[in-house]
């Protein structure tokens, strides 16, 4: 019998009568064969209550295990109650806490890195023929408290789980039925991939593809977890995330991605001297703030330039109150914020082989009158910074180009 | 500094701004020197809207340990919230789930016994000079589950944990201030009791004063444990339960409980033959059904006899069946049912050096034309069964013959 860890999110498990489906879906896998390993959400809105009363007594935040003791209780209740649903239909089941999951954790509360899994006592469970139901978002730490994973970890504790009992396969259940070449809401044409690559995967994740969590990707693409993205609602394939070995015939672009999380910041009249980009990145990587893509502009005279950069919107106020503050040091005439910019992406393996995928994107671009604000490159993206309001056009523009259009 | 074990029930810890309010006291507590193990409950309602869940999905409630998975999260939340609610306030804090405090049980879930506590991270906690925060009525199985402790079981975690921190005293804050010689709301000149013996606390919780729960106090007695029943609303002192020796001057009397939870059967007709009580209650004792209460009347022809004992009123119907499927086996005429009964109970270890306790009580009722279904006595307790409309009067005419009216 191959394992399957298979993981359901908040919205499938939200009240009784979804976990009583979810029942039912695991009870027909099992009857197929499979040895099934089940990570669960909180149902959806439980978290945010919990955080909720967090919050309410401690805005600031400042006790993260005693966050974590809180928060981690609603994962603890789907999983009761799914083990439940399932010994009602007649499949026994058995449910595990992080900590008696042997989810091993670092100690930082509420984002807690997974150092490593004894998952013996959920293999004796399933060696018995019971269905294992892991509580997911959770572990516990080297002193013994109770770990979260941060937002959406219970992918991460799915793919976890997958390596550690070497698992055929981990089936992420959401409510979309896969991973699409582009946003169906932009696209209508958008199609659902069926095979993606760890890496092409990676990047739509970080470049604003929200199906699945970065950090979950890339355990994953570490251990080589085959990842199914499907949905919950209906019985459909949904999209495989496998090595490249494993796709046959490679797309030269598989996606195209976006973000509106973006803003563009321009330092004009910088001195030109070595050291400058130091002296402007350096405060800003102290503050947190996290620096995308950069434009430098050789300036007229040689002497003063502009460079630009780009940060999530959140830290757009932020950063720049901290480069007024090295205004001095610096050495600048003025910063110019700008919060109305989107990041388009076209991701695909096949872009290592194949020359022209960047022509094809500015010359698209182009013909369609959209202005590049900056490009970023890695071996399988190019990224582009447009006007927000030229988001969609351009998406759709580059959908066409690209042959990703469905029949 | 003295250890002294805290438990706050639900409607202590309902709410965010409930639980700011018991902060505070555990502060206040703290900064008198007192060095603190503080047990709590489930928010008020949280557990009946978890087991309703469970029951939703399997009403026969074949699944204790999963129901026990879910059920013990109520605690979890509260602990954490306190957590942080005292770190806000300036006092470090840890809180526990059962299993992290040590708390051992066997594997009854639902109901599971405390087979003993390994205190040492909650004292080593104490001792960096936190208050230890402990979730009450969950431990872990011999299995590694969770385990609870049935309803009311906080009050047990606490005066286990008292006994293992070897705790000066164990303060239970309820919404009473503590225990009175009788129930205020029937005899308006009840008095508060300062110090009442485990033995008559055992009695007066078994014969119906809810404010403790009866295992508990058999813990306390068991290790000696000095307990406190006062109000979290209020500040001033409750009631002790303490150990004989620690009282001077005893009452004869200390209080008088009542339970309307009392039905009687009377078994007309019955073959006054021997083996005959033991054919029945065999089939009762069988079915789990408690009687209490038996008193057998002589037969005027000295062949048949009636035999009358008490049950719970919940047992009723299924008493009266039990014994109509045992007909011929037992041999009797008919069964006559009655829920309209209730008991009424002295209590009070000065008996055992006092006669004439249960003379005055028989007088006092005669002289009210009450009248004694039947009786039952210990060393430090008379019990006497009466129609359920007389219990108030009863009530109070022993109050004043005993001399417990306050002045």
């Amino acid at each position: 019998m191959s394992i399957i860890v298979q993981k359901y999110g908040g919205t499938s498990v939200a009240d009784i009568d979804r976990i009583r489906a979810v029942a039912e879906r695991v009870k027909r896998c099992r009857d197929r064969g499979d040895n099934l390993c089940v990570v669960l959400s909180a149902m959806a809105g439980t978290t945010n209550r919990l955080v909720g009363w967090v919050n309410e007594l401690d805005a600031a935040g400042h006790d993260a295990a005693e966050h974590d003791m809180v928060v981690s209780t609603g994962e603890q209740v789907t999983i009761g109650l799914l083990a439940i649903a399932l010994r009602t239909i007649g499949v026994p089941a058995r449910s595990f806490t992080g900590w008696q999951a042997g989810i091993r954790t670092d100690g930082t509360h509420g984002k807690a890195r997974i150092e490593g899994i004894d998952a013996s006592a959920v293999r004796v469970a399933m060696d018995e023929g019971r269905v294992a139901i892991v509580a997911g978002f959770q572990g516990i730490s080297p002193e013994g408290r109770v770990t979260t994973l941060g937002r959406g970890g219970s992918d991460t504790s799915a793919v976890a789980l997958a390596a550690a009992l070497e698992a055929e396969r981990c089936d992420i259940f959401t409510d979309v039925d896969g991973v699409y070449t582009t946003d169906p809401r932009i696209v209508a044409k958008a199609r659902k991939i069926e095979k993606i690559t760890y890496e092409e995967m990676l990047e739509m994740a970080s470049l604003g593809a929200k199906v699945l969590q970065t950090r979950s990707v890339a355990v994953a693409m570490q251990h080589g977890v085959r990842v199914q993205v499907l949905s919950s609602f209906d019985e459909n394939p949904g999209t495989l995330v496998v090595s490249e070995d494993e796709i046959m015939e490679q797309n030269i672009v598989t996606g195209i991605a976006y973000s509106r999380d973006e803003a563009r910041i321009t330092v004009v009249g910088v001195k030109d001297r070595p050291g400058i980009a130091a002296a402007i990145f350096g405060p800003l990587s102290e503050n947190g703030i996290n620096v995308d893509m950069i434009v430098q502009s050789a300036s007229r005279d040689g002497v003063s330039a502009a460079l630009t950069f780009t940060v999530s919107r959140a830290d757009l106020p932020r950063a720049e109150r901290v480069l007024d503050e090295h205004r001095e040091s610096i050495g600048f005439d003025r910063v110019i914020g700008d919060s109305s910019v989107a990041k388009v992406s076209v991701i695909g393996v096949g872009m290592r082989s194949h020359a022209g995928v960047a022509h094809t994107m500015f010359e698209t671009l182009s013909r369609r009158g959209i202005n590049i604000h900056a490009i970023s490159t890695s071996e399988i993206k190019v990224s582009v910074l447009v006007t927000e309001d030229y988001t969609e056009l351009a998406i759709r523009a580059l959908h066409t180009a690209y042959g990703l259009d469905a029949a």
